[in-house]
């Protein structure tokens, strides 16, 4: 769940932790906030480039929270305030069903208190999106890498070159 | 080195590039392009964060990476096009000084033959920030997130607060 996003100044880094949440396995992106556009960029992308990831832009972010924990789940807040990834993962990782929430600059004080963890990608400003990957590359320990999308489009990876297949309509996944 | 930037659309994505690159240990951030607000912008975060991070732009990143490479260097490009980034790692790992590029939607053609691997951080579309800062994150074996940077301003790690060590000017590092 993304917070924070204000439409104009944010969207393209929101754009970003939309295609990292995607791209890195995650099976849904929730927009705190309304943004029409940003969302049908992103099904676009999972339009072409395949996958099962949905997006919903929704108007209260403590709402699908609440609703989350009641299911049962469990919330991990990224925050460089936040304890270490390292030492909060294993745990994290055997916890079972998880809402990773990433804020822009400034986060309802709240979400500390909703979280089931606060943890941090190191302790440095650096950045939602980066925080995000790094996150999901450790949840799946590099797994989430090697992941098939079945687009209509697919990078052949090459030492030099690039390479895509382009699948007629109807073909692809 | 981060290339294509375009200074009113990049702002943000550029600049995150840059904190990545600082927070997840890079010594340099070479910026193709001119663009002196985010420079003083990343500059201040090294003044008051710490670190020995460094920013500069420059008029033409073919001198840079010509330079690079002739002075034994070696160029890493990071492109979703490229080979796994999990089958080059070991082998990138032991090569020495290293330059990592990243690019924004369109890089030059060139920048494929001058690199000397061009690697993918899987192969969907995502995110540059993303890219560098797994990337990193791999590079260093997660070593990079336990520096210390000894800065003005130091996070103390919560798993509930916000809690800010601010030392006055003269006794930060």
């Amino acid at each position: 769940m993304r917070l924070g996003h204000r439409p104009e100044r944010d969207k393209r880094i929101t754009t970003h932790v939309g295609l990292v949440a995607r791209a890195f396995g995650a099976e849904e992106m929730i927009l705190a906030g309304r943004d029409e556009r940003l969302v049908s960029g992103l099904e676009d992308v999972v339009h072409r480039w395949g996958g099962e990831f949905r997006v919903r832009s929704v108007g209260s972010w403590r709402g699908e929270a609440r609703r989350w924990k009641e299911a049962g789940g469990r919330i991990v807040h990224l925050t460089m305030y936040g304890e270490p990834i390292s030492e909060k993962m294993d745990e994290i990782r055997s916890s079972g069903d998880l809402m990773v929430v990433v804020g822009a600059e400034k986060v309802p004080a709240e979400i500390y208190e909703m979280a089931d963890w606060n943890v941090g990608v190191g302790n440095q400003p650096h950045s939602e999106v980066a925080a995000l990957a790094v996150f999901m590359d450790r949840l799946w320990e590099g797994e989430e890498l090697a992941r098939e999308f079945s687009g209509k489009i697919e990078v052949v990876p090459s030492p030099r070159y690039k390479t895509v297949i382009e699948r007629p309509e109807g073909e692809g996944g």
